[in-house]
């Protein structure tokens, strides 16, 4: 059955034009002015873009739906999860899978896609954890990467004894991705740095949640950064620097950058409107603030978007990582150090940018297409299937209207979390239609339509 | 009468897919693949471009024809530097209008606009240079750029005493163009600072051509930037650095632009394929070598091609201007500073930078074809209409051997100029036929078309 | 007669040791633990400095005492001002030589010598302004430097139309002073910029002293030294940027002395304690803090004093410029640009850096010494006769009790302007007896001495 | 028996004066001009130093002497090595303890200290490596540094499973340096990269010295300061780069120096007059020149020469560390990872960086002074005892001769390294007396004093 979009301005990373376009099972297959309706086969849904954008579907290269992490599990499934980011205009989520440091690879695997498989509503696909480099672990990332299409590693240089990867792999893993064409994205902050802080810190008896920037300061992000891209330049390995927080890191992913290293940058939506203010609250309000690398001061927020204006930083994802407020955050009153990590906006990235960098002019809609949806196709092998609007491509659609205003809260979300990080904000802007591969699946925030419509995204090595 | 191209492989900025062109009267109407020749209408002329690619025409953003520089006049006209850009797969050029200190602006328009207007085989406009900006010098360029629709202006921060604006008109023009929403194309080198270093040269005997780079080091150029865009820092105006040809240069452009002030590079391809050696060479020779900012160490280029890859520089142009060696670089065997400048490039642009970017892995298809074409159009108001290949878009095409080898030489090149800088160099890869809106104007290095083709290309403002 | 100081802990640039100080005529001529003042002749006068550090007289390299400025003349005269430096421990004085753009070197030079030579109750020297270039100024300007011991000069990039050189003049300037081993110290801002800024912010009615700052923002002041550094690269030339406020302009600074120019950065006071809060102060208050560079942000200050303990800026002086609230900074009443630039603090400097340079940890007592004292000596030709306590050296000694608490006032300050800057401010520290070779010119803070003591030290170039 | 050296140029880090010195005992006692011999005691040796400059004995803060290392032993002892020192007019050594990483390390101490007690002919401290930081190692490097008077530890990034130190155990011993105001010097190359481009150089069959350099380029120095100065900048313990190499290096301290982190910076002679392209000479002569951080291009030299000038950089050593060629650099005839690494310096610094870096402009005596004799002295808690000349400094003192010229030769050489990486130079300056505390130790390149001369110098720690 198809589906026409008539008289929206289509608006892509590169192109602003009005058109209209149909839809014919799960790809675009016309985009042309003055489509006449009544030569379409009959059953054809007709939707009147009129005074709306009509955007590519988003996409959010760093999310976490599945994730046992600090000895609970994320509250979002895949059901919430994806409805959430349908709702809010995202149409093809990139789930971080993340192993213990003992597990097999394969096995991890497995278990992240099972999670998502029958409970996607969107399209979706993975970087996989590189938690340990032996033998096998080696042999299982290949087979990953390139058997199971998931051509994308990720490793932490944070998480001191859990997920942090030592030297002498990550220089082995970086070697193989290079070989096989695989990026390779990274938490970059000196693991070793924020165990000794969090030790000093509660030793000193600074327990809150505000201690938990001071514990990982801008210098110990841009160590990261800057240790991971001196192996990048000696291995060749292309990398990609995951929720770079501050100017130290942006600047240290730059100078290397400029001496030849195939790096790119992605900012999360968090660090681009909050600020280390919201997690220094009272009466423990702070704790759902917390995450890393942390909020910042203020400041870094301009030099984050001026960044992201000129392209210099690639994608902005949101790294959303569901904690509950109650049962969950709260597991760190007596130490910052066991608070589960995450300000979830998997559903509020698009209409949070939109508000607070479109519309006060900090950057055009291109850019915020080329953000959150191109640059994450093109890095991660999906383009141009996703990415874009053009003939060919899955009909991955959101209809926005611009003008449409309200406030944010958690009683409107889809997201199983008890908290809105954003609750009580006025946006401007508003994904109306969502469709994924043809199919409408959200309308005006609510979830309207397939729970299992979501695939595995096969994707091919890119990056040699 | 149409034109269809088969088999071919279309690259863009962004994309890479096999499919026909049809192009009817002056633009693109279809782009599909396998389109039946024999539902099109009679007459249409059809190529096979199987193995070659297909490129929208190729811009570029910074030539010279008309010239009266240096007490001389470049040897080239619209006639033979049209037909040379067309050889070389160059569908538009863009002009800088030179007037002399004291010319009015609007004479200067039109003295050039009448010198292409006839003679252009392919399309074209300008950037209208401000060496003056009294009352009236303000509201001619006003009317240049609105009116005429050229919303490009040019300044010298070289040239003393000729082309150079002072501080106080700087910040006027840039006041100026912010509320116009017009960019300014700058270019930077310090005029003091040249004349000062050119005077104690010739002071001390040294007067080859050698001396050129010694009396315009890359500290010249970077204080040209620095300046420039600290100007630019406090009016809001949009700039673009012209032939940025060193590190120094580059790197004041991106810290303004981390700064938040709105800067695009244009590199030029005679700094990333020649370096200071050869304007070194004996017997006057070096003088073929001559332009300005000059030939650098050869180090830099690495550098520049690093920030081309990362797409932190935007353009690379040519800076064509073509002067004669025999009977015009030599007005300067006694002094360089007489030697006019410039190293004609217009032609051999696009198959130099194929054979020593995309063929060494420096850069890829893509970012050949958006360097060279789309960010040409994009920053300079000409996009979608040129500068891709779309549906309704003119049909300016590039049809590409990827394969075929030849020398370059001065004998089989359409510039009037009587050497060629490039002279027995072997590149691979040529444009085999090239189309301005549908028409074929040239084939296989030579012209075959209309040489009245070309037109003015109004072009709107932008940046606001 | 003789002068003894017993039991001090003798400070300098370098040392720290106890010893006593013997002072015949105008010199030290002799250091020693356990001087027997017995076996000195009669009449020795005997300073017990137990407890007491022992410093170097302190010289302040940046001040203005005769000063026609903006239509009004500087509150203080030589009487006054070499008082207020005395009470506050320093002994020499390096006033800038301020011409109007058209009168002679020479004929400033003897103005300001007049008023210096009876009135002077401390040692003083100059820097000459360079305001004009022609060819009498560069052979005035030799004199100066030469024959009357003067070899530093002084360049405006600031104040257009009134002080500012032009380019041209300020490449010859650098070459003439590279020649004559002549230093070259420089205000660096952009006057072009400034005056552009001031005229926009007052057609939008921004006219009180708050927008001061925003009229000359830190990029205005990267321009300047960044101009300036590139034109010292080129000539050879020895610079030294005064009053250098911002990380901006330090960073440029640093920048140019990496690539080998020969650079000496000066910080001033203020802008070690004040910052651009003071200036916008309501009710006309901000007035009393508008100086040139302006305060700047807090956060700056962190940065010059990271600076200063690390030596990679020199020198700290004042700016010192004595200009009334009452009668003349209302001047600006209207309009900020008419606001007589200035914050008078040669008679606290010390004991503010003292306050909140040594006490808080930010830098040591040596580095008080080097920067107040030895690096202004030897950058200026002056060592080792000022700068430093060895034998032959003149007895200007500081006899410094670090412990004495006080508010600062301007009812106890010796300066004739009519307001203190630091008004109720504590502070810990005082210089408690302050010779001048040899002589006791202040006790306590109060004149005690005598007024005409105060000699125009003749210097040698030094910076081939 | 006392000492009188007559008419000599006295030069220190900041002065310049003629005058005689008279030394009794160890120390000096009287600087004067004009003493009169014939009021000193009888037996009085008098020295006539007119023409000489008199400077301060030098110090080399980075000598290996006992060098247990890659499987072999260097080849000075204390014996040679501290005559070699001497005849080339340097009077303290500081010498690494480099125990095996599971060496105690008060019985490291004790070894070393043993092996240079009874031999060591100048006097000579300790740099007390920290390979282990157990609890054990803990309580031991304490003692060491407080009781046995060697307040500054040495760590390693580089040389992987040998010396490098975990980080969680850097950040242990910075913290405990801090609290004990132990400064912390560091060789900064990343281990890991090191141990996996050797192992991929040495795989390909690139085993000949010339594959030393890139198997450590400069990137993998600077990851190594910039990693060390993030960990020193988080515990506030201060820092001392040793034997930094390149402007990449540079770059990673200064920056961090900006920041607040206390950091100093050493350069050693090779690195300022060698470079790359010696260790690329065929037949394994190459072998002589292989040293870690290793010999960069050539144009690093200008960079550090620069910073030398300017005092960003503040000492230069000599990482003398002294293997034969014949039976020992041989061993690594296959692999370039087992020539035992160093370039044997001790006794040519002063001459050559007289030669190369006073004689050509580079740096004045004062600097030559500053950087090879006092900075060192301050920072390690020597001066005022050693690194000036002034009354009651220990009699350490150099007469050189600036105009003696001569050629270096391993023939001529005091040291028992059977090569000298300087064959055949020239050098300009030569030191022709030396003495420490009074007695003269060597003359004309000679060893003509008492062997067992040389003390540990105790010191206190002063970096808090």
């Amino acid at each position: 059955m198809g589906l026409l979009i008539t008289g929206g301005r289509i608006i892509t990373a590169t192109d602003d034009e009005r058109a209209d376009i149909y839809c014919q099972g799960e790809a675009i297959t016309r985009i042309e002015a003055g489509i006449d309706s009544s030569t379409l086969p009959p059953g054809t849904e007709v939707i009147d873009a009129t005074d709306k954008y009509v955007f590519p579907g988003f996409i959010d290269p760093h999310v976490h739906v599945h994730l046992p992490f600090m000895g609970t599990n994320a509250k979002d499934d895949w059901t919430t999860a994806s409805q959430a980011a349908l709702a809010g205009g995202t149409t093809t989520l990139i789930e971080m899978i993340c192993p213990g440091p003992t597990d097999e690879p394969r096995a991890a695997f497995e278990e992240w896609y099972a999670q998502a498989q029958d409970k996607a509503a969107c399209d979706f696909t993975f970087h996989m954890s590189a938690v340990r480099f032996d033998e096998l672990a080696q042999s299982q990332l290949r087979d990953i990467a390139i058997d199971c299409g998931v051509p994308s590693f990720k490793v932490f240089l944070a998480y001191k004894g859990a997920l942090d990867l030592p030297d002498e792999h990550l220089f082995g893993l970086l070697t193989m991705a290079k070989k096989l064409g695989v990026i390779v994205t990274a938490h970059c902050e000196n693991a070793e740095l924020i165990d000794a802080m969090q030790k000093r810190l509660l030793s000193e008896g600074k327990t809150g949640p505000e201690w938990h920037e001071p514990s990982r300061p801008p210098a110990v992000e841009a160590e990261g950064v800057h240790h991971l891209a001196t192996f990048a330049e000696l291995t060749g390995a292309h990398i990609y620097t995951v929720h770079t927080s501050c100017m130290d890191a942006v600047d240290a992913a730059l100078a290397a950058r400029a001496r030849g290293v195939n790096v790119w940058i992605e900012a999360v939506a968090p660090h681009l409107v909050l600020d280390k203010s919201y997690a220094e609250q009272p009466d423990f309000e702070g704790a759902k603030y917390v995450m890393s690398p942390p909020l910042r001061k203020k400041w870094h927020q301009r030099y984050l978007w001026n960044h992201i204006r000129s392209r210099a930083i690639s994608t902005i994802g949101t790294d959303h990582a569901p904690f509950d407020f109650a049962a969950q955050k709260t597991m760190g009153r007596d130490a910052f150090t066991k608070i589960p990590n995450g300000i979830p906006s998997v559903s509020e990235r698009i209409d949070l940018l939109h508000t607070f960098g479109v519309l006060t002019g900090k950057i055009d809609l291109h850019t915020l297409v080329d953000a959150c949806s191109t640059q994450a196709a093109r890095i991660f092998g999906l383009y141009p299937r996703k990415g874009t609007i053009r003939v060919g491509a899955d009909a991955d659609l959101v209809i926005y209207d611009p003008n449409h205003t309200r406030k944010l809260s958690v009683k409107d979300s889809l997201s199983a979390v008890d908290y809105n990080a954003y609750e009580g904000w006025e946006v401007t802007g508003r994904s109306e239609v969502v469709t994924v591969r043809g199919v409408i699946q959200a309308r005006e925030g609510a979830f309207v339509g397939e729970q299992s419509r979501g695939q595995l995204l096969k994707r091919e090595p890119t990056h040699f």
